[in-house]
């Protein structure tokens, strides 16, 4: 973890509620982020009207990290042709 | 969106719940999804004591968009420069 002097602080604001996200990361990032986020709990939240907020951000998390694993195995198999081509 | 037909449910727990994810990737990958989303809202946690499990849900998800939307700029570079050698 980075020390607590390098990070920055942003307030955002995801399905109605504030939060205070500490990070190495540039704001605009952490706005992108909190925007898709907030879309995506909106998104869920419209075919499945009987979740509750917790459950429509564990969904959320979920499906993020669902695309993340599938993203990197692509990464890493370009990587490895990428590998072979210049070996 | 795929037919209901097409899709897999699939059980998992995450931070002591049960959820039942409907989705065409197999079983396998849903489990694998689902622990590291536990995992991780447990790591979160462990940093953060005060929070309730809808906040860690939801920084869960900020903190997996954060890695995604990094990776998918990573994957598009190189896609892009991959294109530049090929064409």
């Amino acid at each position: 973890m980075a020390e607590d002097k390098n990070k920055n602080r942003t307030t955002v604001e995801i399905y109605g509620q504030r939060y205070v996200i500490a990070g190495t990361e540039p704001s605009s990032h952490i706005h992108l982020v909190a925007d898709k986020v907030d879309l995506k709990m909106r998104e869920i939240q419209s075919h499945n009207r009987f979740l509750d907020s917790k459950q429509l951000a564990v969904l959320t998390a979920v499906n993020t990290m669902s695309e993340y694993i599938k993203i990197k195995e692509e990464l890493k198999k370009l990587q490895q042709r990428i590998g072979k081509e210049e070996s």
